[in-house]
């Protein structure tokens, strides 16, 4: 049976001499089911002389009709926002502990890519949100995110304060350790562990979470997929924003960032057993045995 | 300039006769407006003989254009209940201070419907959730809910344990105080004590919010508004179902609780100045100033 | 080697079958170590006729050098509570998963009970509460807690009102679903469940945890153990006291729920390898691996 | 009568020109009571040329009997710790808002003042910290703090790692952003935004509270004043240490940073009629109405 991915890529984390004999035998694996295979530059790069093309990201996007990325979450976020903007659905193959975004383990790959290469998958389509800094008026930064936009105090002791409107409405102003603007995706990394709700991933929404609010009463908020999030930093002398934990950007007093949803999604592909619930049963450790008593 | 309203019917809080002047102060002046007034029948038993119909609530959800609430949340909470299978929007009158859903002052009310009669208003519409209780395979409660329904321990002292399954598919276990399956006009309520997110009311989601979970990693989920949430109850001497913290029923092992989207919903008229985020600022104390540095 | 625990009293789980046959391989071995082993009389009466003698609770206060409890922490609370006038320190063994406060496992428990004869072990006093309901200035309930003594709303929908003082000094008044008041020992139990913060079991100290609390700004109070805490409740239609999450009352508008440190303490003897901080990991899952980037 | 603060030193805010009268008129005062006033040299300098002799902290230490800080609590912090090591108690003048330490108001200071010089005042001693910062064995680093010593990520994006030991023995491993551990008076500063209790300040106690902590399950712990705690960064890009929120120093991998009590403590004197609990309720806004049923 041929599959619809004719052609697919094989993207391997940064400098993991681990993660090249798998990627090896999978991209083997591919071929002796008729697909074309092609290796992300840089992962080439790292690899013995081979039969296999090497393409760019940029590359990959215009001509596969499907990225496996080896590695963990982070490097799966990392080629997320790359690929985005060309449609390309992703894989993840975990070497450790299954992560929320790379479901396959490598020990039974061959097997489960073998089934989903015939078609028994779980598409599943995530939205991104896209952040740029305005100053003066002047566009100063920009950058993608899977999981979430965070601006966050840097090196200062004091907690930042800014202002946050929504559509061009106010709605707090805060004294805080940062303010996390996260997507479904990012509603189990950064924003869990500062008290944010789970949003099943696939809802288009937004939820502002803000870290140690100053006022005690603020609480996470989540809106529609269509708000405009716009942060105005106050008497702040040294502040961040991050996009996925990854680039980040020193703010100055007056800088407003500005958090949209992106027009690029991002199509996850998982095997047909999946499930969302287990899934975080087993990374929350729901599945424990009551604490007891006392 | 005449109204869309043609006939509007006044429902005062349930045995409170401070609302009664204002309530007939305010039926005089839309009788001035040519509106045809209604009472509720319970608010009339309590006044003394007047000019205007009284009406069952029922025959209110079949004439009235409009229903206007004097009285806290609760009372609307409870109107909004119903009147939600006819369709009535409600607007809520407050005599102390302004709650949630009852966001005109009753100093201001006159000035304030008179130009929500000519069309100044903006009209929400909120979700409903309903619950079934089913026992053997048949139904023994049932439930409408704007707010939340909560399972939760009752006289007992130790916490209930109940399994949950979403859409059929298992989610958790868990041994907890209880259960809050709110919807986002909820999400302001007990949900928000218990460190559920707060969920824009422009949104139809549900959130399950549990009460003092046992397992310490268990948070709030939130899902789409066409989830079929089923509470599984285990080993539970006592526990109790709750529609807005209103109408209870005890639960029993083995009992199966099911909370969904009522095909109902409630359309609440709000003065175009109405906003959200300030109702938020000024209900949550979020105006504060800083406490300080130490 | 002979031990200074010349008398030992073997409680068992009540009406726990599986608990009688370590039960009595266990007084075998003690008297194998010219132990005096007597029977809790519940206990007794599950078994077949045996040499050893049955007492009381209050005969074990009285003539027992120490108190072995098979069961689970629920048990164990129990027992404490009813030795804790006599002194009689305790050693808890577990059948299942280990406890807070029964920390031996019954599979090693005649090795490690073995060398505790031989007098490796840790002593650790753990201080009480006593409860005390006034109504129209008469006791009307009273209780010993070790864990926690908590003010909870019953089966009503509706959070309950109370006013909180501390040595006569009024401290706060809250809406919310209850209020624990916890001991260190208690501070791992119901009170962490509801936000509390992990107190050393080392120090005497009390801590106040609201359950939902209506004011999003309440928040957990840790204060000496001199400090004498009086609750107040106001307007509530039920509301209940409970000690341990066991014994319940009642309470009625304008009672007074009196919470102060007990005069009595209990004593753990502990393995002399008890870690604290081990328990804390295993039990509250600490050892778990990073749930990972997304 | 006289007093037994025979010299007392006057310490203003810095480069805050508003304080400058009421400073002057203050002493204008203390001066008419007879009592010697001295002058911070920093404050002194911003002042016109005038009759009150200027001291450096340490002659301030030396020989005042009280000092009177005029500013925020974030003065107040300053100031205390660098009086600590001479025992000098200390009184918090607020110009705006009431601090937690800065309790008495400028409009209402003279009259207050001159209460407590008549022996009408509550003195209350606190606890300080001290860190030090151990790198290859060598003190590297090390500093005093009234409220709290955290370490927190710096510009990085991604949360660091640590070990936390207490007294040597093993604790738990945690990524998060940071970690705080307070003294009482810090309870209520940035360890009560990322979720620690409030300790009453006349414990002597340390907590540990984590900030957004991917362990979800890890909750700040409060152990007794003699613990040694002892943080030891694992794979740590960037990281800081801070004490209250004011000094920084950049920490490496395998740097330890080793909090314990210190032997100085400060002592604040309140008027008479000072109320800890007041101040929580005024300052939380606990003293809010309800904001009701939905």
């Amino acid at each position: 049976m041929s599959t619809r991915f004719k052609t697919i890529a094989l993207i391997g984390k940064y400098k993991n001499p681990d993660i090249l004999a798998p990627l090896l035998s999978l991209a083997q694996f591919l071929r002796s089911r008729n697909v074309e295979v092609v290796l992300d530059s840089l992962t080439a790069s790292n690899l013995a002389e081979n039969e296999y093309p090497a393409m760019t990201m940029e590359e990959i996007g215009l001509h596969a009709h499907l990225a496996i990325v080896l590695g963990g979450d982070g490097t799966m976020l990392n080629i997320a926002r790359k690929l985005a903007p060309f449609g390309v659905p992703l894989v993840g193959i975990n070497q450790g502990r299954l992560g929320f975004l790379t479901d396959l383990s490598i020990d039974t790959m061959v097997e489960t890519l073998g089934s989903m290469l015939d078609g028994r998958y779980i598409a599943e389509r995530r939205m991104l949100l896209c952040v740029e800094v305005s100053r003066d008026g002047s566009a100063v930064f920009s950058a993608l995110a899977l999981n979430d936009v965070a601006v966050s105090r840097g090196i200062g002791g004091n907690m930042i304060e800014f202002e946050v409107r929504i559509n061009g409405e106010y709605v707090y102003s805060l004294r805080s350790d940062g303010l996390i603007v996260a997507t479904p995706t990012g509603s189990t990394a950064y924003a869990l562990s500062s008290g944010g709700p789970i949003l099943h991933p696939s809802l288009d929404l937004i939820a502002l979470v803000p870290v140690s609010p100053h006022t005690l009463s603020n609480r996470p908020i989540v809106v529609g997929p269509d708000a405009v999030v716009e942060i105005l930093m106050h008497r702040t002398v040294v502040a961040l924003v991050h996009s996925d934990s990854h680039s980040h950007f020193d703010l100055q007093e007056h800088d407003r960032v500005i958090v949209r949803r992106s027009p690029h999604t991002v199509t996850l592909l998982h095997p047909s057993n999946h499930s969302y619930y287990r899934m975080l049963r087993e990374k929350l450790g729901w599945s424990g045995l009551p604490r007891n008593a006392a």
